[in-house]
């Protein structure tokens, strides 16, 4: 996690406070914190910008403002921007998932900074001046330029997916045992007797049946636990259905 | 490109228009086109989605509106819905990466949707009903909930990546031949003897971690024919200096 606390958003001059709102929010959702504006605008609106972080203003009331993209990454080791133009200093750029494992790798030891450019124009060639790689994100021809927040949020997802914080969460409910999955399977075929599914003598063949499409995908112990209760239930029913046949 | 054009975006009972908007943007960018509004809300801002939906409008435009999940998915052969809750359905999902090879796989063949629930709540149980599958993007828990805009986008992303239809541009300029490589050495080191910057006998030694630097990344056409201009232009500028010294 510490790597991407080293990790500084850079956005150059940016126009809609809307937009630098989003932006928060985009870094916090990822594990982001570090945002910094360059040659922030009079004009901007800042009120907006607190809107739209949402539960992510802090990382708004936290930024840093430099007079310009110089001052912003002084202390910065890796200063990547990013581009959808082409252009003798565009040709070579990487996307974010090539981008990833380096940029963590050196913010593991120090600063690095990743700078948007403003929404009209994006990076100008002054601003390049000052990256030491570029990052294209990629997109169609119909339609290449992303919202500034997007292109964060791709930015910043890649960052995240490669950061090695991801858990998986499907292990919340652990796979059913064998042991478990075969009372199951008693239970059924049980069930399916009593109700006259099956006759005896098919009840072999038809219970591989059941065994492979429940097989099909991973079973969880939950899975399982609702897979025995309805038969349970359907036992019940089917004695109390034969109760009732006696009584008649 | 076919596949993509068989995905389908379903915005179940969405809350803002400029959301809706920044969808199709994020659609478009990533080559989807296909957008579907299940069970609209009377006061929902069509102004603000067009407008946030910039160059993408068309798909605004060209949306189709259901009256529930139940109908924008008949034709789909998988529906995967999204969330951030945990939960009983939610044990299982899988992140976008996960899903992408397999919705790609589908949607060469049929109708795929991926289906985002409102900005307040997300997915409730009865939408997820409707769901084959779940998808979880990654997110911190400091702040899990992300921007429905910045989902879809993620999900557009990976669908995109994993189509094959990114193509690597850095080949606009190809890496240069060994034979221009070693004509721009001569040169250089011709231009590094002519302004006395190294002896004769030193030059090869000195050449050598000229090399280094410059072999240390890719070298393009354009990136010699620079650097041959350099030596050109100190060669010119070394002869007639040493021209201006003997006339004087």
């Amino acid at each position: 996690m510490n790597a991407l606390q080293n990790i500084r958003v850079v956005l150059v001059r940016p126009i809609y406070g809307g937009n630098a709102g989003s932006v928060c929010r985009a870094m916090m959702n990822m594990g982001l914190s570090d945002l910094a504006i360059a040659a922030p605008r009079d004009d901007f609106n800042e009120y907006d910008a607190g809107k739209w972080a949402y539960s992510a203003r802090s990382i708004w009331e936290n930024r840093r403002e430099f007079p310009g993209l110089k001052e912003a990454v002084a202390d910065c080791r890796l200063v990547v921007g990013t581009s959808v133009r082409e252009g003798l200093y565009r040709a070579h750029a990487k996307t974010p998932r090539e981008w990833a494992p380096l940029l963590l790798n050196t913010a593991g030891e120090g600063r690095v900074a990743i700078v948007f450019g403003p929404e009209d124009n994006g990076l100008g060639n002054d601003d390049l001046a000052y990256c030491t790689g570029l990052i294209r994100i990629p997109s169609t021809d119909a339609y290449p330029s992303l919202n500034i927040s997007h292109a964060v949020m791709v930015c910043a997802y890649e960052l995240y997916m490669a950061s090695g914080t991801v858990t998986e969460r499907g292990e919340d409910s652990p796979e059913a045992s064998s042991e478990i999955r075969e009372r199951m399977f008693a239970l059924w075929r049980e069930a399916l007797l009593k109700i006259d599914f099956m006759e005896d003598q098919k009840a072999d063949h038809m219970m591989l049946g059941l065994r492979r499409i429940l097989s099909r995908g991973k079973l969880t112990e939950i899975d399982v636990r609702i897979m025995m209760g309805i038969a349970r239930q359907t036992l019940w029913l089917a004695e109390r259905a034969r109760g009732d046949e006696k009584e008649t």
